[in-house]
């Protein structure tokens, strides 16, 4: 008996690990160290050419992982496979930004039903592409484990792993926050990454919806195109504010809105104490928000403990600030407006 | 409709978080910020405290990833849970070590189809025990997807990352070694986390053994007990052999024995034109290999290119310390012979 009869194709893996090459190295700087393919990837947290200086005095090691969860049945049932990859490296390094870290490099796992090659380089190409999103951060590792006895032969599972550095004085941790902060949001492009337990079991079963169809609340859209949008990375705006606004105090706090949604993540990024009181009529709900709630239908309370409701980031500033902020945000392609007011309370949100 | 109805429990989520949080604090050394549940987990590089004084000059970062395979499915029909956690950090950290980072950090994904928090408190043991063996490398950061869309009830996946750090002076990448090097062996603990596709479906497909048969060949261990032995951990073996000898040129390399065996793992850490003369009669295959082979049949060649053979790690030294490097790691309770010699040749290894 042999390895290959039993299910396991090393000659397939060793050409993936070919034909993902270009995506892998596409993401590489300076700092990358080692050759491709080694035991582990290597990274020069600091580069001190002088092209390059960017030495930390306190550096804080950031990290964190997270996956897709079943919006990976979405793409499966659509054949397309060239967007999680965005949506796993958004997850993570949306997480990142929220403490004021910057991307530094990103790896992934894939757990996979058959070792395919060819969907193996479309799911690199969203990685890949995510990462260069993120401030050129860096692929500097990943592993395609191939485990028929798991997984279906067209599905898989993925997990994505991002770490940046932030200067310890620099950490965000919404300890100045104050009230009369202004909270900013911005938009999401839809459902991101999460709640997709409830959103396809309302829509595709429920409502009955194929993922061709095109609901006219959906103005255009099918069903699929707008479950598989990818998650924005907010990576160049929230840095590009943070570069610009580095001696005075005025970021205060920044929130990625996942599960949980605005009720689950906001708060957790403000001290004991302060709370947002959220004006709900400060933005439009988008359509595949509305048609969730209508078909389930979901209450508005579910739906906005679930969902990110068209609010992906938040970002909270001295009042002074807003509106210079904004017009950062918009020059970097945001779509972002004034959420709500920082306020005594908490530790719930206060709707207005 | 509600997200709990569509498979989701949040609450034993947040049940598991707190069941959790003790084996995860127990990793922590006052390099790790922030508070436990935070967006993203936080790790002093540079602890400047004088008691703790380990500051970098050109601080290069490690990182890698790695599951456990199909390892796993032995678990499950084992109903044992609480030791594939020191599998899953060993796959990563024995990678991080070949390049002579220290590791720092550790995150774990577990996707599972059914979130239950006693079980998580079973998986997370294991990685918490494998983070102490590992010179109480930190549980930075997790995530626990529960997505009963893609994971049997009692099924699930799991991936680690796992962070460390080398002075970039100090990076072993094998440039050193010359012919007349000693590669010393060290003992694997039994099939550690690779070639469970064939094990699985010889031992418990072909040869039709229950996990509960006790094979003579085995003596006195079950089928199930010895393929779910978890990994060995080398981290304290490898740095202490490190720590002692960080002036002379004396550690040339150090490998870990994984998927492809000695010959799919000792030549990637050799540079060109350099090989290693294995030696074959210098230690005893260990019996569950034997028994593999024979029930397989599984020809010599195909095992030693799927499965460790009894050799789990490999430090190859300058001649004439190979036999104080060798009390020292007997010292830290290492089995260990000279397995070879480096030659002239390659890339294959050679046999003798």
């Amino acid at each position: 008996m042999t390895y290959k009869e039993s299910g396991v194709d090393i000659e397939a893996g060793d050409k993936m690990v070919d034909m993902i090459r270009p995506l892998v190295e596409r993401t590489y700087s300076p700092r990358v160290m080692g050759a491709y393919g080694g035991f582990a990837g290597m990274f020069r947290l600091d580069y001190s050419e002088k092209l390059f200086k960017r030495n930390y005095k306190e550096p804080v090691l950031v990290a964190c992982t997270d996956g897709v969860g079943t919006k990976l049945m979405v793409a499966f049932a659509m054949n397309k496979l060239d967007t999680v990859g965005i949506d796993l490296v958004a997850m993570n390094v949306n997480d990142l930004i929220c403490c004021g870290a910057e991307p530094l490099f990103f790896l992934d796992y894939l757990g996979v039903g058959k070792l395919e090659p060819g969907k193996m380089v479309e799911i690199l190409k969203g990685i890949s592409d995510g990462c260069v999103m993120s401030n050129n951060c860096a692929i500097l590792g990943g592993e395609t484990a191939e485990m028929p006895a798991f997984y279906k032969p067209n599905e898989f599972d993925m997990a994505g792993f991002a770490v940046g550095v932030v200067e310890r004085t620099k950490i965000l941790d919404g300890t100045h926050a104050e009230a009369g902060d202004v909270a900013i949001a911005l938009s999401s492009s839809g459902l991101h990454s999460n709640g997709y337990g409830l959103a396809r079991r309302v829509l595709l079963e429920k409502a009955g919806y194929e993922l061709n169809d095109r609901p006219p609340e959906l103005a255009g859209a099918s069903v699929g195109e707008e479950m598989l949008k990818p998650t924005r990375i907010y990576v160049k705006s929230a840095l590009d504010v943070l570069a610009r606004y580095k001696v005075k105090r005025v970021v205060k706090a920044m929130a990625h809105i996942t599960g949980g949604g605005l009720p689950g993540n906001l708060p957790r990024v403000l001290p004991e104490g302060l709370t947002i009181r959220v004006k709900r009529d400060s933005w439009d709900v988008p359509p595949i928000f509305k048609l969730i709630a209508a078909k389930g239908p979901v209450d508005s309370i579910e739906m906005m403990n679930v969902f990110n409701m068209g609010v992906g980031f938040v970002i909270v500033v001295a009042p002074a600030y807003a509106k210079p902020v904004m017009a950062q945000l918009r020059k970097n392609g945001e779509v972002c407006w004034p959420l709500g007011k920082v306020k005594k309370g908490g530790p719930d949100l206060e709707w207005a």
